[in-house]
């Protein structure tokens, strides 16, 4: 049986490993444009934050071992042409014709099995200038290599990123020093816009700024200039002109379906490669995976595109799998998505609050703020969950992440549970490891369960930071009540039109001071207080009164602009 | 509505916060025999570790108030009486009588829903001299402010702590240091008996020898002896004496039954007591919850009695709930358990691989080590994860961690699964979150679930590092082939007998040196070289060939004795 594999980053060399573990007969054949194989991409952003010391350092085994033509050729029994470009398929005689990219020269090899693993490629968008120097992406280790050569001179002072997903931040972050400003423009209104909603994208815009960096929202580049030497050396936006000397282009990435558009394969409306739950193309003979080929969501149901490594090394071992006669098959997609960047952690998985509700779901979320370990253990730090459920019968449909603090594991937790159908009454209930140095008694996402399902029952009523802000702005009268302790308030005072101080201690004996013409905003650190006091004033019969979800761990991010 | 609750250190605050939340009429009055209330027992080893500096830290909330009588009469309106024991309940007429320490003045007060909360108490061990001076437990603040200072005085220089489960590790890890010895002494054959299979165990040993602690097993003490103050000074076992100055019991708690019993409570078979699912007694109008009670096992159905903090948490709003007319149901229990302990996290949920078989579960196990982060990132360590399953379907019923790394996050995300009647094809099917940070591209739990998949299904064939050194212990002959590479050999040579060196990369020109009169026995670092190497030599045509699970990140623990 000749298998060949047309790409060798991820989800190539992975279908080699697996289909020679559970066929050792099968003829083996990775052919790869580039000359590098086996690469870990996510790691660009690391190198360039000179937190990965080399660029080999990613090509590597965990054994110290590089992953290259003799290493494939010893250890897989395959073999590797790397500058070798798949040019056409010839679907009828199974045949895939290659150039070898140093003689240019030609040739047809046979296959019973063909394996698209052709990845994707940087989304740029046509911006007149965008082919100066100095502009560059950060998708293959050659990108980060020139960036870093460029910064290590000293001559750049100045980085402007375009775009702000996941690959933007992490550059930025990665770029941003005393020596070196960083201008982020983000044509969306927020950062982080396809994972995040733009409540907790505050919280990371907060945090960006707080680092120094220029962060332009709603910002749509209309051209790049460039100096004498065609470097680029100006970013004109709709806002105005950005003095620059080096850019990076982070509007992400397209699959690249050059080769199987042309075969006649059928290319979803994601504009990435269609298969089925086997990674079958129409073509029986033909898989694809990785990068190139589209996904089908958990939630929806419905074909998406989102490419990551985790996505592509799973599908790489169904492949091998189904190639090899076991009938595996790749799961649906939650999307579940995380960085570190700007000191936090950031994630989400499953659908978000806009998607949920654009798509016609009856919406219920919390905004749920709690430390990731007891606060008497010496490391604990803040972390926010939102999760995304049915008002209906309170199924999870996505969760959002953001914190200083351990993040992670929640999101994964969150993600486990998502798969499985859970309802916030399920994560009330699910028996997570409690010691003081991983949580608190009640878990930080067990009382944000418990916090939505307070919500989703009406026991509790929270407004967020968010609907705060733009009452205000419209000018709505509200009664924001701040129940926080004495040394809390000095410590970080509101300055909110409307601000009262009573103490929670207190709230019982001073409640009837609290004017009752507008709405009544509880407002403490967490959210967990300012619940209480609502549960308290809504006793008194005061049914006008909301806590503010999250507390000002999250409303900081909102009121103090 | 007259709620009275006995006990005042976990669920019993928990309980009358959430119901005041939901009730604001109840009259919730809190009965605590000590002095203290509402205090963190777990973080005790913390506090004596110098984590904590103040035993009052373990009192205040996450904003710094302390929750004592006052606090709870302001904020929760809750009546608090300390230093004041139940000690008779008059079901008939709805009244319990109680008398105050101080006083001894005794009095009944009428209730309409009573809740047990009364916690545990340390079990100790009827052993001769064990009430001599200097002999302490880890149950009470004042246990453990009078253990910090009595070490502080310097006049103790070894430490003898009975008993290897969770409070003996933690406290034997809190203690040890150059200046004060520490002499462990476990009646089981393996540490953490209770939380661990014996492999696993392993691991934990070889840390607890590591960090200088004298770790002695299958160690059955006999007595204590005094000296002329009749404090502690010598530990007679079976095996001989330990001079020690002082001695800590950490030989479990037991349910505080005694007033449940005499109202005539139903006591379950654990000896705690007996509760339905909305942790009401045989007395509709009496709950019990937290250490008093027994829960119920999630895979066996069975009452169980694992007290956990995190367990009396959710009971209490369970409890608070149902007291107001919401029909909650406290959910059955994993036992999930974790603990930090000599650089390790150590952590379990479902059952152990022993538990099972003794249960007629057809088990099939595996045991992965990995990384929890990409290796070429900063910081990464290493982490082992054990599966048990269903052989006939590959249902999860339980999970082991063990590790410097990351491991609380794969721990919760397997409680989570095993909540849902996880398989192991659900695991591999997962959508985590990668980002180089916080996993490999395909997370060390994935792979620990398709290598107990590929083992379910005959695919791969592995051995444990335990049942190659007791095999070779009975003089069986093995091969054991080391397929490092050269300088991970030097690093760290096996001295096992019958072992080959053959790195991987020349196993498919050399293997047929490989002579093959034995089971051969692949060994690498993390065990996926290993399969790897099983996978080729089956190829051809060895049947007699299983690779060492774990690689030597197990093995290590074995083979060096």
């Amino acid at each position: 049986m000749k298998v060949i594999i047309v790409g060798g980053v991820a989800i190539g060399p992975k279908v080699a490993a697996r289909l020679r573990r559970i066929n050792p007969d099968a003829e083996i054949t990775i052919l790869e444009k580039g000359s590098l194989i086996s690469y870990g991409g996510c790691g660009l952003p690391f190198y360039v934050a000179n937190l990965v010391p080399r660029l080999e350092d990613l090509m590597t085994t965990s054994y110290g071992v590089i992953r290259d033509t003799e290493f494939f050729a010893a250890q897989k029994n395959a073999k590797v042409y790397t500058q070798t470009e798949a040019i056409k398929i010839d679907r009828i005689n199974k045949r895939v014709w290659v150039r070898n990219l140093l003689t240019n020269l030609e040739d047809a090899l046979p296959y019973d099995y063909l394996v698209l693993a052709t990845g994707s490629k940087p989304s740029i968008p046509p911006i007149p200038g965008v082919k100066l120097g100095r502009i560059f992406t950060m998708h293959h280790p050659h990108d980060a290599q020139s960036v870093k050569d460029l910064i290590k001179t000293k001559q750049v002072k100045h980085v402007t990123v375009i775009g702000s997903g996941l690959i933007g931040i992490e550059t930025a972050d990665a770029l941003v020093s005393p020596r070196l400003k960083v201008t982020i423009c983000e044509a969306d209104s927020r950062v982080l816009p396809k994972l995040l909603d733009s409540d907790m994208s505050k919280l990371v815009e907060q945090k960006i700024k707080g680092h120094g960096v220029d962060l332009q929202l709603s910002c749509k580049v209309k051209a790049f200039e460039g100096d004498a030497e065609d470097n680029v050396c100006r970013v004109i936006t709709e806002q105005g002109t950005i003095e620059t000397e080096m850019v990076i282009i982070a509007t992400g990435v397209r699959p690249e379906i050059g080769l199987a558009r042309e075969a006649g394969l059928t290319i979803g409306n994601t504009g990435a490669i269609q298969v089925d739950e086997h990674q079958m193309t129409n073509d029986p003979a033909i898989y694809a995976g990785g990068d190139c080929a589209e996904q089908r969501h958990l939630l929806t149901g419905e074909p998406v595109y989102i490419p990551l490594a985790s996505t592509a090394n799973k599908q790489g071992r169904v492949i091998a799998d189904h190639i090899a006669g076991i009938p595996a098959r790749f799961a649906p997609v939650e999307g579940t998505s995380i960085l570190q960047a700007f000191d936090l952690t950031i994630g989400r998985t499953g659908l978000g609050e806009e998607e949920a509700r654009n798509r016609g779901y009856n919406v219920v979320t919390s905004v749920s703020s709690g430390l990731d370990a007891t606060h008497y253990y010496p490391m604990h730090a803040l972390i926010t969950i939102k999760l995304i459920a049915e008002q209906e019968n309170g199924r999870l449909l996505g969760a959002q992440v953001c914190g200083i603090g351990e993040c992670a594991k929640r999101l994964d937790v969150l993600a486990t549970a998502l798969k499985f159908g859970a309802k916030a009454e399920d994560l009330i209930d699910l028996d997570l490891a409690y010691a003081p140095p991983f949580a608190t008694a009640i878990d930080v996402l067990i009382h944000a369960a418990t916090t939505l399902e307070n919500m989703r029952q009406g026991i509790a009523l929270g407004i967020t930071a968010e609907n705060v802000t733009k009452r205000l702005a419209a000018g709505e009268k509200l009664c924001i009540l701040d129940i926080r302790e004495p040394d809390e308030v000095m410590a970080n005072p509101l300055s909110l039109d409307g601000t009262m101080v009573i103490g929670l201690g207190e709230l019982r004996e001073r409640w009837e001071e609290i004017p009752r013409d507008s709405l009544i905003v509880t407002v403490c650190g967490l959210g967990i207080r300012g619940y209480e006091a609502a549960c308290m004033l809504q006793s008194k019969g005061i049914s006008q009164v909301a806590f503010l979800q999250g507390g000002l761990n999250v409303g900081s991010a909102f009121f103090k602009q």
